[in-house]
Parts: structure tokens; C-alpha cells; sequence
């Protein structure tokens, strides 16, 4: 089984590491922060990477919030970040339906969804409903019985994590998703979103009822899906043998940076991922460290 | 591969089927009715077998109404029925609850579901929170977060079809579903549910999230599982090898007769499974019919 190599912080071992990558990919929750506590001398590592010319780029599976409102969340933990640095995965179902799917100008996307992947698509210039329109809260009516199925103008059935998800809205998505040609797109397909020191329904226990009802399983354009890492690559110009992905998990962030044939992938213990798994697992991270701030030397 | 014998409407043929049997176990929608429309001569035949002194019991996966409120729409449609003949899936929920699980007094049902299952639950004596409180229909706060989590007073999640449906209940659920004594039981796990002429979420769409989320099955009390015919067994004594199970569904009710080791299983063509399917197929009736009407002969 493959191992992993703990990179111990003597400072030629990590200047070698680092020269080797023009990029980094960064993960954040259980990279950057635990929850809402910043994780020790992160400002320090990001500054010190910036510093060396690195390109630094935040990619999440968080599609709450758009690129803007991360911005915020970012500077907010006191981490200096500019919306061109982020990278979350309503951004990427975003880019990924205006400009691989090119979806026409006469089709719109029905979303199961909130704020971030709204204003994600808003910036893409595509048409969407559904979402957190408050008519979307209603339970279902009679007159719903009769109107929903499928419809040749619905282009697209995007799932994110909303948290006000009901039963008219899984109704309706089943219905669009009986048109052969109705796109069924995924933010991404986590079972569970860690908030409040514990963890909630996710993105993928949205889309898992119209799994089991319609036999079909979204694109999720989130980590590890490589859709997301063709929109990263749609996005932003750079050379993936000098790119480097950090994380804490193996199954999403490791997975998408090894998948992706990125050039390396880094490995952190301050998330999910236990040590043990980075040392015997059937993927793991080309090396590891305890925490980012050990790339300070 | 199986294949099922037509019942041609020869009466000699008709009543020596007929006289194989004391109990008939009816599926109802697609054999009694289609949608809201009784299905010709139907009323008649159910006449006839009790004139011949057959007990007729009308078995459902439909949980969102009790016994008593199926009794009101058999009646509607000019079917005579009494509480005592209706199974559905609810009240199979609740005994099996009460009488298989003998869940202690001190402990309650989590219920996701509808009128049918707290009825149902309350008939058994079941103490039981949730279902169709107004307090659930609330939208997570940041006290729920706090507050979410197992709990060794719940003995039970149960779930059933919920139009109410919600992010926070999908989150409770998940919270209780943590401790490892607290059971998993679903009314039944079908994807979808007939209505108003189209398919729309059914109970099983409610626990698949719940399943994505924590790799647990429900145990379903519904057709075509076998919890339901223990508790149709706990309820009436009767004799298997002279029941017959009447169906339109191969892989619900004539999988639950079969399975069930009744002694005749029949099929009708007035539902969803196709004649085709009857005659070719892994599972298939003993006999079958056009439609019910057929056993006048």
C-alpha cells in the first residue's frame, strides 16, 4: 500500500518541496480554520508563500456562499484574500454550465440551492429560478399536482446544500428531471457540511432523493469531481505539474489533486484525516505535515 | 424463467382457485381503484368472496392515513369496509413498535410523517414527537445547532411520506440516528407515490437522505418487506397456506406473498406491471387476471 512523506520542517526539505510549485490549491476548513478559529500562524504561511511569487487559490465544496461573500469570510478570520483567489464549487457549477455546457440563452436552470450559487450564476449571465425565492417555501399545492413534470425549457436541475429545502422542491426538480435532455448538476455531493463544531445534512442528502427516484446521479461540480478541476482550469491558466493541492481530506481534497494529475498533493492533520491513514491508505497525500504553519520551517 | 397461469374466467377453473383460500390480502391502488376512479365490478367481487364467507384484508404501503382514515375512503368509493380490514403501513410501523420492538415506556418515536403514523402510533400507546407539530416546520436556527445531536431517549426514527419536509428534521433525525440504539424504521421505502395521475416523492425519499448521511438502512415495515407480514401476523391469525395475495405490482405484492410463503399469489393487469412481466420475469404470480372482475366468472 502506498505511504506518505511527513515533511519534518527542516528548512532545506520544505524549500525543496516548495520550489517545486508555482501554485497551491488550498482547502480551507480543516486547513485554514476549524470551524470559525483560525488555524496557528495561517496568515504567516499564506504571507510567506506569497512572498516566494506562489499563486495562491482557495477551492471549496462550500456553495452557501459565492466568491464574494468567501472574500469576506476570509478577511473576517483576519486572512487577506481577493474574490480572483477563490475558487468554490458554485463558482464552478457556474463556469461549468455557461461555458462547457454553453447552455443556450433560452433555457434556464432550476436550483435547489441558496444565496452563493444564485449569485454565482448571476455573474456567469445565466438564467436560473428556483432557489431562495420566497414563493419556493410554499408546500405543495393542488394546482402543483397538476403543473409539475417535465419541461423542454428547463436546461439544467442544479443541487446545492439549502437549507430550506421541502417536499415541492424535490417534486419539482423529479418532474424537470424527467426530460431526457434536463442536465441533472450536482455543487458537489457531500453527505454531511460541518458547521457549528458538528455535522449537517450536506449537498448530496439534497440530491440523494432524486438519485433514488429517478435512477440518476448528478455531475457534481465539486471536489473530487474532476468537472471542478476542468473549471479551474477553464478559469485560471496554470501548468499542474506546478501545482499543488492541500488538504485535510484524502477522499475529497487528496483524491481531486492525485485524479487531476496535479504535481503534488499535501497532506494536513488538522482536519479529518487521521496520520494513520496517510501513512496506509489506498490514496494518500504525496507528503504530510502536522499543521500548514510547518511550512514556515 | 417463471412464468404466471391466466385465470380465463372459466368458473369451474375460477372456483377451484377461489376454494384454495380463506384470506385474500388486497393491494389497493391499481387493483380497487386507479387514481381517485373505482375500477369496474369491484364492489361486486369484494360481495362475492365475503359471501363466501373469505376475510378480505386491504394491505398498503400509504402511510399518511390511519386505518380508520382509509376506512372513510374505501367508503367514498362505495367499497363496505371496517377498520379491522385495513393494513396499512403506518399501523404496521406501530405494532411492529409496540409489539415486536416492545419499546420501553421511558423511550419516544422521532417521527417524520404524516397524520396516518401519529395515529397509528397513539392507537399503540407509542409516546412520539415530531411528524405534523407545527414546531417542525421551523427553519434551523442557531440553537438547533447546538441542541442537534443523539439523544438515548429517542428509541426510534421513524419515517414515512412527509410533504412537510424539512432541513431541520432531516438534521434531527441525523442527530438521533448518531446513537447507536436508536433503530432506523421506515413505513415503506418506496421512491415515489401515486398521486393526481403523476409520481411524486415517496417515504423512501425521505429516509434516502438519511441513509446517504449515515450508511444506515431503515428497516421497512411496508411491502414487499417481511416486518410487514410478521406484523400482519402479530394482528390476525390466519392460516399462510390459504391466504392469496392480490396485487398489481411484481416487485412489491407478489414479491411480499411470495417471500411470505402464501399459499397463492395473483396477479391483476389494472395497475403498473404489464402482462409481459407476468409471463417472463424473475418473480412472477401463480395466476393472474385482466382485472379483478374476472374472479366473478
Amino acid at each position: 500500500m502506498p505511504s506518505s512523506k511527513k515533511l519534518t520542517g527542516k528548512p532545506d526539505e520544505i524549500a525543496a518541496f516548495l520550489d517545486r510549485f508555482d501554485v497551491f490549491l488550498f482547502d480551507c476548513d480543516g486547513v485554514l480554520w476549524r470551524g470559525d478559529k483560525l488555524l496557528p500562524k495561517v496568515v504567516e504561511t499564506l504571507e510567506m508563500l506569497r512572498s516566494k511569487g506562489k499563486q495562491v487559490v482557495f477551492v471549496t465544496n462550500n456553495s452557501t456562499k459565492s466568491r464574494r461573500a468567501y472574500v469576506s469570510k476570509l478577511n473576517s478570520l483576519g486572512i487577506p484574500a481577493s474574490a480572483d483567489e477563490i475558487f468554490g464549487s458554485a463558482y464552478s457549477a457556474a463556469i461549468y454550465i455557461s461555458r462547457v455546457l454553453s447552455l443556450p440563452k433560452d433555457k434556464k436552470v432550476y436550483v435547489i440551492g441558496e444565496a452563493g450559487i444564485e449569485e454565482e450564476l448571476a455573474s456567469e449571465g445565466v438564467s436560473f429560478f428556483g432557489g431562495t425565492d420566497p414563493a419556493e417555501r410554499a408546500e405543495i399545492s393542488e394546482a402543483d399536482y397538476e403543473a409539475i413534470g417535465p419541461n423542454a425549457s428547463v436546461g439544467v436541475v442544479l443541487v446545492g446544500l439549502d437549507r430550506g429545502i421541502n417536499y415541492r422542491k424535490l417534486a419539482r426538480a423529479h418532474g424537470y428531471l424527467q426530460h431526457p435532455e434536463t442536465r441533472f448538476l450536482a455543487t458537489n455531493i457531500d453527505s454531511t457540511f460541518p458547521t457549528h463544531g458538528g455535522l449537517f445534512p450536506g449537498a448530496g442528502s439534497m440530491s440523494a432523493p432524486l438519485t433514488y427516484m429517478t435512477g440518476r446521479e448528478p455531475l457534481s461540480l465539486g471536489k473530487p469531481s474532476q468537472a471542478m478541476m476542468q473549471a479551474i482550469e477553464g478559469r485560471f491558466k496554470f501548468d499542474k505539474k506546478r501545482t499543488c493541492m492541500v488538504g485535510d481530506r484524502i477522499n475529497t481534497d487528496i483524491k481531486f489533486g492525485i485524479e487531476g494529475g496535479l504535481g503534488g498533493t499535501l497532506g494536513v492533520l488538522t482536519g479529518v484525516s487521521k496520520e494513520e491513514e496517510f501513512l496506509n491508505g489506498e490514496v494518500v497525500p504525496e507528503a504530510y505535515v502536522d499543521k500548514l504553519a510547518d511550512l514556515l520551517g
